[in-house]
């Protein structure tokens, strides 16, 4: 078996209202050292092979077709 | 200036429906060979200091107090 770690995040030129929230309500909170905020998404998917290089293409075609949004997000994935 | 990243994840224990959600999908897709899903969150965070210890307790706060939810999730973070 192995397991599959993917980070989804907004695209740099891309607007991250919810990592904006995140920034003011740390400010609010007299975190004021706070700069920029970006939230994105951890997956971790067990994955039923042993097939290294088939587990990566697949793993790729899953992130291209349902896990990030490639119009607004970035994907990174790490096979473990 | 630092940079944090910081990892929330839902905490074994608990049950994790957006990540049934997605394993779900993988497996109408097609996946089939995808096992248990957990989504989490990932965050970045921009901090306007350069002394590390503090920058390391400050975070910790951060984490406690707002970005996680203590009871049902998990948090981790690193500094660069």
């Amino acid at each position: 078996m192995l397991k599959a770690t993917v980070y989804v995040t907004i695209k740099q030129s891309v607007l991250d209202p919810q990592g904006n929230a995140v920034q003011g309500g740390l400010h609010s909170m007299g975190f004021a050292e706070v700069g920029k905020v970006r939230v994105g998404k951890y997956i971790e998917i067990e994955l039923n092979t042993a097939d290294r290089s088939e587990a990566e293409q697949r793993v790729k075609a899953m992130c291209e077709k349902l896990l990030a949004n490639t119009v607004i997000e970035d994907y990174r994935y790490e096979l473990a």
